[in-house]
């Protein structure tokens, strides 16, 4: 058995789209982010339909960044929170594409990565969209409360990220290329709150990476940044106590696109959370200070906490994954 | 923009299992399949348990057949139709091997095939495993009513198959090969009725094979069978009258799992639907006879209805997608 897979070929990605609610708008990667919206529903008449244009936009903004035109993407890789990927596949239904739909929670983006970039080394496809997307209130409704209702969250919460980010990739072209990626496996330390997405995902990124490091050879130094997906405050410290505790200390290159997204953590508690958490992140700053060549080496390992309302009903503990992906500039 | 690829190394099945509910172990493949519930529930104490049970025992099933250990299987690729695949990801948590979980609804499992196709076929990992699973009343009281309540249904419904099938792909070894696929985009003809899936799906999987036979250049004659997911009777016959108009006539080799699973359609209306459906045919009859080459050469399109009841209860059309699969004894 092994997990990480090498990329010969190394895939391009050639092009990023990104866009986020006026809260994610006036965070610390603000000036990175391609389309700003003004209010959440982005013109839609629900959240979902407004998630979904979301995905489309950043999609659109993709392709048009990477110079290419629609008819030459052959396929896009999607997912998304909403059940039955809704979000993915209304915004897939505006593209002549094929369509791959894939969900690992919020750890869904760098598993899009992981198989676009299949897809292009082999020599099967020209040209893919990785993409995915969260929005705030449509995935309180879902998971949680509507927000008429005005619950209060406790202090061990995370803020889902109105947000989505999509990358091209393709055979050819110029930018980042992806060299390698570790698939992640199911972890479930028995966390049981399901307010607490940090801790049960905590264990499933120091389980990637440690496995990452275990079979490249790698050390945290390799890396200009290790990026995990939506830990979050409390879970990235659990991640890197718990890494350190398998001998890596990973505190100089460690960041978390959740405790990364917002300015300050006060009404967001831990941090941001969601599947277009770490595609915002990766598309708009990541991204550019890879083209930039100001990162050398990253490894993004988005996390997904594997629940849904049901499991938790029935009393299920959290199940979590998170994969990894290896970009160098 | 090309939909179709092709797998040179030939990936294998080296293995397939296959479990099913009492009612479709009474069906016309029940001599296929290995392991046949005695009730429902299988032991569990809600029908979702049982599900990712299931799909639990299929996968195990399936590495048996194969004369692997766990320890040789690289990733579990799989998904389902419950909210957030946890029919998967419970099922996937029992193994120590990676994990992609995929979702295109009834057409997850040609999806997950599709992946695991590419991933072996290009030397990335050796053994994956591809599955899927349904069950007939965890989905009715997702996406419809809870059984309790004795609703009745209209003529053009389907029965979600209570069953799951299991595929072992591996680089070595000995059994029936994947020698393409043509991936699958979102179809939406209009059809708003969530009863009529069958309606809705039709034009997705002629799409899909008209794209096929385009990209290919070949016709119906160069298939043994033509097999549809679960269009049941209804939507196999829209279909074919679809492939007519374009100049297709695949009367002779077309056959519809969702016709093909119960014995008489008559409580089951149109017949069998669900990701198990497609799943559980081809990892038993298909395969089977595949192995002892009364088959030579089929394309296995399971097809999927993207909708929720989110989407549906927000007015939104049913969007549909099918993914091909080309396996050669």
């Amino acid at each position: 058995m092994k997990r990480t897979i090498y990329f010969k070929n190394k895939p391009i990605i050639v092009g990023a789209g990104s866009i986020a609610g006026p809260k994610e708008s006036e965070g610390s990667i603000a000036k990175f982010i391609e389309t700003k919206m003004q209010d959440d529903t982005f013109g839609e008449d629900s959240f979902e339909k407004a998630e979904s244009k979301m995905l489309f936009n950043a999609i659109k903004t993709a392709i048009q960044h990477a110079k290419k035109q629609e008819n030459e993407i052959d396929a896009i890789i999607a997912g998304d929170l909403l059940n039955q990927i809704i979000s993915s596949t209304f915004a897939a239904r505006n593209f002549r594409t094929g369509y791959l739909g894939v969900y690992n929670a919020c750890a869904t983006f760098s598993e899009a990565l992981t198989v676009g970039a299949t897809m292009i080394d082999g020599g099967y496809l020209k040209n893919v969209i990785c993409a995915t997307s969260s929005h705030f209130a449509s995935a309180e409704r879902q998971y949680r409360y509507p927000l008429e209702l005005g619950c209060t969250r406790p202090p061990q919460a995370q803020w889902t990220v109105t947000g989505a980010g999509a990358c091209v990739i393709s055979s050819e072209g110029y930018g980042p290329k992806i060299t390698a990626s570790t698939i992640g496996k199911v972890v479930d330390f028995g966390v049981i709150d399901a307010n607490n997405m940090g801790a049960a995902m905590a264990p499933a990124a120091m389980d990637t990476l440690f496995t990452h490091f275990n079979e490249t050879g790698l050390t945290p130094s390799d890396y200009d940044l290790i990026i995990t997906g939506d830990l979050g405050t409390l879970g990235s410290r659990i991640f890197k106590d718990l890494m350190w505790e398998k001998g890596f200390d990973i505190e100089k290159q460690h960041v978390d696109c959740g405790e990364l997204i917002y300015n300050i953590c006060e009404s967001e508690y831990q941090g941001g959370s969601g599947a277009g958490c770490s595609a915002l992140v990766f598309s708009s700053y990541i991204y550019k200070r890879l083209k930039e060549k100001k990162f050398k080496k990253i490894i993004m390992m988005a996390t997904g906490a594997l629940l849904s309302t049901v499991s938790t009903q029935q009393g299920e503990s959290i199940p979590a994954i998170a994969h990894a992906v290896v970009v160098e500039s």
